[in-house]
């Protein structure tokens, strides 16, 4: 068998339409224009790249969209009050705190202190215990496994009742997160993590397989049940001397040539998971605009 | 083999001691004696006794206790006043609304009153996102999970690492909070439901296995891998017709004599898992206390 690559570009350019779709139709019927303000603190590059992406398909999604940049120097009550002002202010429905802060600044603090229904990176405790407690209504879910559930429906449909689904890694941004909804899903759950006895015997046993551990192409052919849908979270940057001297390439946590021959459908990398995020991102921010004007969000 | 039984009444008695010493332990350095309140709406008998149950247990340790007792129809206004009354009071450390609420008054929303420093019940959404956010030594976790890990600890040890655990029951009183908190000791975790596929095949692979169903010994000899630890958190109450007519008798959800010939230990029912319950409301009634007065808990 050759796997199906699941093209996550496409979900996520789909994700991002019906985002913008259903800004416009809220706008249109209660005046309510979604927006998203993102903080970033300091001179980080990755950061700065990121938030630059996200500000511009807010505004591709026709948001209102505002990005306040404070300096490395920043006090923690400065940065609180920008939260707090962003809290109260109604033209906002979704507020981002890039990570990671500067050195000094408390991040589990500052993210602790985002309105928990302007919470569209669904970090705080709230929101994780809203995951937790099923009330998948009214929890903002992170974005990275929400994207993730997507591209499972898409190849799975809605119900996930009956298969397996194995999760490695159970860091409080993916692994554990995505457990939780695959279960609200149906699926039987299993988390698996470095201090799994025999990794590839428990993930022989998944349908349904996410790969979250930052480990380059760990997971072989070994851990592929044949059939298995993969979902690959992982992006590693490494030596590709074939491409000439000093030269780099992005592989996932899974061997994509091993797995493919193996699995019904797998996410490369680039190009899986990884668009999706900032797709989910701009749909936590039009939900949170419905519940705002006390509409009911669409379903991405 | 025969299972070993694991003994819940002396486990229990022991976190009591534990607690006692501990709060006076607490008021004699700090002054601070462990307060108790606990809020009952209406006239449902069972409640009734568990309620007298936990204010005695508490005066048993030595606790400041007190018990609020609310006609059946009591507005939610004048219950939501009573919870802020006790968050607002000092000598009152840990709060347990007593539930099922009467009909008309919303759980979740007298519940989630609570200030979470005194959710010694563990159901707010504030510490049910700590656990599953892996912050165990802020989070109060529900009693009967917290439970069945002393009772897990005492058989097993401190790490759960290399080890396979099985949870069947998703319940956010159990289930969840059970797949957390052995996922915290490093077990690889499944949570199975009513919807799991093969769910004796599933369970085999367990070196641990919780069964929190409610199901009548649903649990048979085909789902216990031969030297497993066996926790029953199931309590049914069946006909007993060979005690003599309209007799009844208590039993789990796993078949317990069958079991017993697998397992290495086994939590009977009545006696096991239990027991510990509000024994672990003690063991967080100090430990919320001890973090009012700003001293590390003692862990149980």
């Amino acid at each position: 068998m050759t796997a199906r690559v699941i093209d996550g570009k496409a979900a996520a350019t789909g994700v991002i339409e019906r985002a913008k779709t259903a800004g416009a139709a809220l706008a249109a019927k209660t005046g309510v224009r979604p927006g998203l303000a993102v903080v970033l603190v300091g001179e980080d590059a990755a950061s700065q790249v990121y938030v630059a992406n996200k500000g511009r398909t807010a505004e591709a999604c026709g948001f209102h969209s505002v990005t306040h940049r404070l300096p490395t120097d920043t006090t923690e009550a400065d940065l609180l009050a920008v939260i707090d002002q962003l809290n109260a202010d109604p033209a906002i429905h979704g507020i981002l705190q890039q990570l990671p802060l500067p050195r000094g600044l408390d991040a589990n603090r500052v993210v602790g202190r985002i309105d928990p229904d302007k919470d569209v990176d669904g970090l705080t405790l709230v929101n994780a215990g809203r995951l937790a407690s099923g009330m998948a209504g009214e929890a903002f879910v992170p974005c990275t496994p929400a994207g993730c559930m997507v591209l499972i429906r898409q190849v799975l449909g809605e119900s996930l009742a009956g298969k397996s689904a194995v999760v490695v890694g159970r860091s409080n941004l993916v692994g554990k997160p995505m457990a939780q909804l695959l279960l609200l899903a149906d699926a039987t759950v299993t988390i698996a993590h470095s201090r799994t006895g025999d990794l590839a015997r428990v993930c022989r046993e998944a349908d349904i397989l996410v790969a979250a551990v930052g480990r380059p192409e760990m997971l072989g052919a070994d851990c592929i049940k044949p059939g298995a849908v993969v979902i690959d979270v992982g992006i590693n940057r490494i030596a590709a001397p074939e491409r000439g001297e000093g030269k780099t390439r992005l592989v996932g946590d899974v061997d994509f040539a091993a797995a493919s021959e193996l699995a019904s459908a797998i996410t490369p990398v680039p190009g899986g998971v990884g668009p999706m995020t900032i797709a989910m991102l701009m749909a936590n921010t039009v939900s949170a605009a419905y519940r705002a004007a006390g509409e009911a969000p669409p379903r991405f």
